[in-house]
């Protein structure tokens, strides 16, 4: 069954263009405009993107004397008086039905450059505030998938007794704090292991997996995050587990 | 029992230097020089740190031609040919007894620009390479401490069953990925809750508190992490768990 037409948003953030991950994404791009998506990217290192939030990111301000970022972001969108950079990411995040973040793991997270993607573009007001987010999310209806390179092997993050534990909890920041926060539906992660290692056969195996997940995406069952309808207002579990 | 003296290096990111965050870092500065210790900070907003890892990082290359940024640090780590910036942060790194990252929580992380001095300064070959990690890490025998500020509520991080999980598993990527990692003992983190939404009495007894953290470094029990003792050299656990 083919799956309906997505708007697919690509935010890659990888400082070597020839890199395997590059070649990641240039799947990805190649592989979803075949299935008739429509896809734009966002590559960070080539935009010469600025990660430091900061308030020259608003163009007026609530408060001239006093930062309180989240707060001047709600301001400023409400405003229409965001930096255009700024303004631009945006744009293309709401359009998007599908949002890839393409990157090398760095200390278990993304690059800066990306993490500063995160921080300036989910803008409160836009993206959450009040009691709108996790399911009531201001990004509901819109799924998200980690793309990511790293050195290490899959039996380091097999589960809780790996040298670095399981996964969810590793990337619980990334896809629960963040991703799952602003509403999104959040796809299994693709972590491309030993990369650096690795010959070209097994970057193929990896490219012919990678391709397959993208034609899938609608049969990838998305991870399990709290559900709003679950807490109260003061954000206590409705129901508490019996011990 | 008085602590030995300790050098201490408080790494400090938040864009506003009236916040409630840089009060906490001056508290810092005053309890532990009076205490007797030797203080430097990074002030990364004052200082205008460029947080974004690139080939610029590097005088010296060992592949002009193609990027791979962890073996590039290894390169001109031993090449002494970092870039004047990393170089002097890294100095600071491995004079320090402590480290302290002070920041407001974004993403339930730190600010782009805190990630990109761990990205740019936790130099492969000097922090960490090969199996010198965990407990063997280059910085093994080092301390080191989360400080942040956030508008969550303690009841939100309270256990698995809140609204956002437990605060182990949040802040996995940063205490276990990043610092022990590299082999520091990590101290009980000290989350600053509620910050934007609270009075002067309320922040009052969370500055008190704090004081009380840094004047008891010596009875905080650092967190629990991997030892490389218990896996072979290819990482997996020696002993498996009985199901």
């Amino acid at each position: 069954m083919p799956q309906s037409p997505l708007n697919v948003l690509i935010v890659h953030a990888h400082p070597e263009p020839k890199s395997f991950c590059a070649a990641m994404k240039d799947l990805a791009v190649e592989t979803l405009t075949a299935a008739g998506h429509a896809v734009q990217v966002s590559d960070l290192y080539a935009m010469g993107w600025n990660p430091v939030a900061s308030a020259a990111d608003f163009q007026i301000r609530n408060d001239p004397d006093y930062l309180v970022y989240a707060l001047e972001q709600r301001h400023a969108h409400a405003g229409n008086a965001l930096a255009a950079d700024i303004a631009g990411e945006l744009d293309k995040l709401l359009w998007a039905d599908l949002l890839i973040l393409s990157f090398p793991l760095y200390w278990c997270s993304v690059p800066a450059i990306l993490k500063g993607w995160i921080d300036r573009v989910l803008i409160s007001g836009a993206c959450y505030g009040g009691l709108r987010f996790y399911d009531r999310g201001g990004l509901a209806g819109k799924r998200a998938l980690l793309s990511f390179t790293l050195g290490g092997q899959s039996h380091m993050f097999a589960n809780e007794d790996a040298i670095h534990g399981d996964w969810e909890p590793m990337l619980r920041p990334l896809q629960r704090g963040t991703l799952a926060y602003v509403g999104f539906r959040v796809l299994p992660p693709f972590p491309a292991y030993h990369v650096p290692y690795i010959g070209d056969d097994a970057r193929r195996k990896i490219l012919d997996a990678y391709r397959l997940h993208l034609n899938n995406l609608d049969r990838l069952k998305p991870l399990r995050f709290p559900s709003m309808a679950d807490f109260d207002r003061q954000l206590h579990p409705l129901t508490e587990v019996p011990a």
